[in-house]
């Protein structure tokens, strides 16, 4: 059975760097990228995060199907995939079943024979938003790192560049 | 003396899943709703939690006299607030005294002979918020939760439907 | 060597009251104040600040030069910078190098020979604020943390008035 790490956190606490590394502690792994660039901004932070991996990352852009993604690279080494907070804003601006998405993606994972570490966010830790779309969006990604965790043999929490172990712990 | 817990963590964290976990583990428990059906966003999510608690729990709502509630079901088994972020935006809605209630609160906890588990929410680690009532509501809400954190015998943060101990702990 | 810790968590989160404590544990020590006052909501929390703490402090108000304060006060005991949010959103509204001054903080720290307790907050647990510049500042405080926490011997994330302890841990 492939590990599963799941590691969350907010914004620019290290989540991605950690996974990185983790990634490629046995050697060469494969980036399971799920952003579209839509804007300037995003295209920097792509050209950042590609910068920084090196010569032992092989890239793969998927913004939707993950569960192909997986399926298709295992038993060639370590996938990453970065993000879930970006997939479930793209599976839902196009409108797709995310919760039937997240169903697969979690029988994806537990058949999986090589490593998948997972990185996704944390966005409802602040007041309510005003916007119900941002309401919705805060709510499906809560619920999609329940069962992402759930399905997970390891979560870890990234705070200021370091990880805090959620799971396995004594008081689940 | 009946132990007093609680937990708190951001949207969709599963913290109310597992202070529910926790209130039923010795049998039949008392859910006390703080919650007003104000909308149907509310509503919705009222009777979905409603739909997920089982025949063993009776439910109390009570959006603003909790130490009345607590004090009316001592003896009765587990209770379980949930949840704090909404009893005090009732409090402040309705103009009460909210610093003499949590002192109060925090009173009825220390005398209760059954345990009782706390939900409580994080609404403090985003950008600071640009509405001087948000902002106020967030100051309150972080001081509730110190003060009942400091009254509760344990503390637990809820990370993707995982809890992080924090209380006690060796670093206090 | 000059111990230094870094204490994170979101607003009200009761890390500056743990800073304080640990900063006055073998007697007097000195407050860096970071912040401008600059509205009636900011003197208030200042002034509330001030009356918490007792007469073994030595109060120092420095908004931008957290290298000479720290500096011209080592061996005199315990020094707390309280906090690195406002520093760095200082910085940012004098269009200073705060990734420079960033980096010469972290050297500062690696030669103090007396403690240091930095305190910052947590801003990207919520949704992405939909303001450029805000989007800016949380990501510049998230890379500010993850440097000063790599400087630092010990990082704690403070929730509900209790320390969870991010460094040293197992899993770095």
């Amino acid at each position: 059975m492939g590990m599963s790490i799941l590691i969350t956190g907010g914004a620019r606490s290290g989540k991605s760097r950690l996974a990185e590394g983790w990634a490629t502690r046995d050697g060469a792994a494969i980036y399971i990228a799920t952003c579209r660039a839509r804007n300037s901004e995003m295209t920097d932070r792509i050209a950042e995060h590609r910068a920084r991996r090196g010569p032992e990352w092989k890239t793969l852009e998927e913004p939707l199907d993950l569960v192909g993604a997986l399926d298709g690279t295992d038993g060639q080494g370590a996938r990453l995939v970065d993000c879930l907070t970006l997939w479930l804003a793209n599976l839902m601006e196009d409108e797709r079943d995310w919760q039937g998405s997240v169903e697969d993606l979690v029988r994806t994972l537990r058949r999986q024979t090589s490593p998948v570490i997972l990185v996704t966010g944390e966005v409802g830790s602040g007041i309510v938003p005003a916007s119900p779309l941002a309401r919705d969006y805060r709510d499906a990604l809560g619920l999609v790192n329940q069962s992402i965790a759930d399905a997970a043999d390891e979560v870890y929490l990234a705070v200021a560049g370091y990880p805090l172990k959620v799971k396995p712990n004594a008081f689940g």
